[in-house]
């Protein structure tokens, strides 16, 4: 095991009606002028915000509002925070929403306290200072309620790049299950698919002897598998929902990815579909992970074979692992295809021909060298061949 | 799953040399003038308090030392470092040492900014307040480099009690695996087995549909299955120790136990043959659990075939699932004995002419109703059955 350091601060309220503290918990970790951060219509038309801001008014905490928060934030909306929170002196951002919500509130925290452009970070600079984030979240997938991380797609361009710091991990999270109640199959299985990639792209190591968070990472995956299909078949099963939340959020705090190498090229081949098609994150991961898995499988065999049998339940091949590795990645493909998500670029509404674009963006956009670098390093010849295996 | 919240700050650092950045973490969480707190001779005699030391002077910091921390740590000494504390204008607590070590100093912790007796806390009353705390941990057991909790027996009727209170969750603790591969086989298994019963008493639950968490606790048992066996049989397997280490803190945060009841009733069981023999915790479980599970099994046959066939790989049969709840209580005793623990009062040095002497401390000891409750409510005849099943 490799060594590590692991903080986890955030202050998590879970369960039924926890929103309406969200004022008392502005309040606890110092919040006295609060911008309220999200996206659109359904956390305005479900009356969420409206219950928010009764919070904020019981405490007597004053705030500005800024909606508008796309799938895939913009760079543009972040912008335009930082330039209200600076006129109005907020001193807490609270992100009502998702992950999109919630990555779009921690790129204004820290860009509202620096003086650069908040871009830097997006390009590799560590972010260590940045305004109290509070987050409501209404959508298990990314896990950005737990993690100090930050996705954001630069509109010159069409770039989708992360940053992080510890200084953006929410001061609080609350998770109310019931709040996720409201989205369709489609939204739901694509969040799904999006907590299932945190836990491949931790799996995916090339450190050796690492089995508690190999233990850790399959049962958070078994999770899904018994879960996901309950939460996407009875949108208001709460404890289905209940359980897909925690998990989410264990997924992405990096407690099960601690002490080993890590992956992420998932996540990258990806970004560029999200960013050019502006598709959902889950459902790109869900054409994008079983490609990458069979073009990277003969890295460590006995890895995906392992997931095969602990988690999907396939029978060692012990003559011939391989057997097994490729039953696990079919498996989980089929798992996909089952809770609604696409299997290749035509569902997603991708084109072959754009493949050579989207490897050039990949591998050499915003000053990459070339290639990825992951479980496997990945030059363009490779990446080109994954996006062709998802044809 | 039930309404919780979660919160687990501690800063933590893992790996080889780590002791080392002890001065900088102390300073970092704004420590200027320290206890430093410990047991015995093993942490003389291996270097580390030197160690330690040094790296207090080379960041300027002032100590004073406070040593003679037993197993079952004593109030006596709880008392003693509060005046010393007090005395010396002492502002940071370091814990440098297991479990006991660590309970200790949360107590002195609790007791020097508290104007009463520090024993109100153990009575139930809850720690708001308290000194900064950061350990160094030596053994892989209690778990309380992570948690809000801490033990202490009471010389004045060797009551063992405990408290708790998010104001004693460690600010940092320094996890170095090495620092463990001097522990005899012995210490060791007591270790693997106290952090299996944090699982345990978790898994023991009435809430229904806990999935997420059943599965984190069947993960960190089944690391426990690998690697418990691996250190006890080489000392000096580092990546053994590693899992265990992280296995360890994972199993007693609590992020394992949220949204659901939990037991605790083996932990009280135990506690009172501790207190009265002073034996290892570990090997007091050891011969406990067994006991217990057989005795409440029939609350619910079913949890107790699911980990007997997740984690000890038991067939299920399903026309009979006691017997494979059974089978899964053997093979956790099987594997106790396997590591070397105790498997009765006799290996245990306990004896049963004493039995109605630890039911009546048991259930009556301290205030307490004439039961204990947890997984199942157990009177002074149900407690007197279980410690005759140790026999």
């Amino acid at each position: 095991m490799n060594n590590f350091t692991f903080y986890s601060p955030t202050y998590f309220a879970f369960g039924k009606d926890t929103e309406q503290e969200a004022g008392a918990y502005v309040k606890r970790f110092g919040g006295t002028k609060v911008l309220i951060h999200y996206g659109g219509g359904s956390v305005v038309r479900s009356g969420l915000l409206e219950r928010v801001k009764a919070s904020l008014k019981k405490e007597d905490i004053p705030y500005v509002e800024l909606g508008g928060v796309q799938p895939n934030p913009r760079s543009g909306l972040v912008y335009e925070g930082i330039e209200l929170c600076k006129k109005e002196d907020v001193d807490f951002i609270l992100a009502v929403g998702g992950g999109s919500t919630i990555d779009s509130a921690k790129a204004i925290a820290a860009g509202v306290v620096y003086d650069g452009d908040f871009w830097d970070f997006y390009c590799g600079k560590r972010i260590e200072n940045a305004l109290p984030v509070g987050t409501i979240l209404t959508i298990s997938a990314a896990g950005s309620e737990g993690s100090p991380d930050t996705v954001i797609t630069n509109e010159n361009g069409m770039y989708k790049r992360g940053a992080s710091g510890d200084a953006i991990r929410p001061k609080f999270s609350i998770l109310n299950p019931a709040l996720t109640q409201t989205l369709s199959p489609y939204q739901t299985a694509c969040g799904i698919t999006d907590i299932m990639a945190h836990l491949y792209e931790r799996y995916l190591t090339n450190t050796k002897e690492v089995e508690v968070t190999d233990r850790q990472i399959e049962a958070l995956l078994l999770t899904m598998v018994h879960e996901g299909p309950r939460a996407v078949e009875d949108s208001n099963n709460y404890e289905a929902r209940a359980n897909i939340m925690w998990a989410g959020m264990m997924a992405h705090n990096n407690s099960c990815g601690v002490g080993r190498s890590q992956d992420w090229n998932s996540h990258n081949i990806e970004h560029e579909l999200s960013a050019l098609y502006d598709c959902a994150h889950g459902a790109g991961l869900a054409v994008t992970m079983p490609a990458v898995f069979t073009y990277v499988m003969e890295q460590d065999v006995m890895r995906f074979a392992q997931v095969a049998v602990r988690v999907w339940g396939c029978q060692m091949d012990f003559e011939h692992p391989e057997v097994t590795a490729k039953a696990g990645i079919e498996a989980f493909r089929n798992f996909l295809i089952s809770i609604g998500m696409p299997k290749n670029f035509e569902e997603l509404g991708a084109k072959e021909e754009d493949i050579p674009k989207l490897v050039d963006v990949l591998c050499n956009g915003d000053g990459r060298p070339g290639y990825i670098r992951g479980f496997v390093e990945l030059n363009e010849e490779d990446c080109a061949n994954i996006y062709k295996l998802m044809l």
